[in-house]
């Protein structure tokens, strides 16, 4: 359903496993960034009749946000810089400049961090379902959420100029595709 | 209790209310940006302990933004592109660079913003009284939370460091009163 071209490298989910602490940390300032992204969107005049959606969307990032603060609280992680992703910085350094093309490619990027983290989060919450029942559950959660953001984000850049969404999307695929495989040892999701 | 050392000028009430529309729109992006102000306060690692009180905040100040959009829409008003303010842009251009400066001059700024709205939302929920009675309301049901967001961002400021804050609160005062009193056309609350 969501398109993506590639599989995050086998390591990737042992990685997180072992470094759950750091990746709620990771996770909370996702959602934050999340929220801030949607935000961004609303300055495009091309959004401005979307802008309820947008704010909506912004809401649920930072009640999500609110949710991994308090699972940090409840496991006596502090809350901490945040680590920069090099496959979100990839993404996000790729969108063109000019009004038309920027709103374009942003909502693409933001739909594609949706489906990323919607894909990771359906991993995590299967591997933690033996270990962790209710920090599954709460990734299961999640899921559903994040791939509406995903759909909500497409819609929004087709809506605007569909044959230069799908070009551009195809572009993005390739793009993340490429990205997603390159081994990190990162302890964050992205 | 603001401690606000002028008023704005007199010509100020007549040309909000002469300018409602505009004025509403020009609320709905003060709000969006109050919550990019709170969601900007999140990354400074001073603040790290108080990230949940400024996500409630954030939270808040879309909520709002959510309402001014719907009395947008049920005015026929749409949702246009925001004016610069040059007292907002006077505040914040005095930022000073430097983590421990800047965080508290940061929020400073934030706190005149909402106190300023505090003192503006309630001249003009007095005016339309007679005018707008649902309007009025709604102006005077925002103040409250105007007065506890200034108070919140100025006690995190003393927190920090409250000699400091202390000064530079005198600091921002006497710029406040210095910029709010510059007349100006533009049809926006600050």
């Amino acid at each position: 359903m969501l398109m993506l071209r590639a599989k995050p490298p086998e390591s990737w989910l042992p990685k997180v496993m072992a470094n759950l602490d750091a990746v709620l940390v990771d996770h909370a300032h996702l959602e934050r960034k999340a929220a801030n992204s949607a935000l961004s969107l609303e300055r495009y005049q091309e959004l401005f009749g979307l802008v309820s959606d947008l704010n909506a969307i912004a809401i649920e990032e930072l009640e999500h946000f609110q949710l991994v603060l308090d699972i940090l609280a409840e496991r006596g992680v502090p809350f901490s810089a945040p680590i920069s992703s090099p496959w979100i910085s990839g993404l996000m350094g790729s969108i063109r400049k000019g009004r038309r093309e920027q709103v374009i490619d942003h909502l693409l990027c933001a739909a594609l961090i949706e489906g990323r983290s919607c894909v990771k989060f359906q991993l995590l919450a299967d591997a933690l379902g033996q270990v962790d029942a209710p920090l599954a559950k709460f990734y299961a959660d999640l899921v559903e959420s994040e791939g509406n953001h995903y759909a909500a984000y497409l819609l929004m850049a087709k809506e605007i100029d569909e044959p230069e969404a799908n070009s551009r999307l195809d572009y993005y695929l390739d793009l993340d595709a490429e990205l997603v495989q390159q081994p990190s040892e990162l302890p964050i999701f992205h």
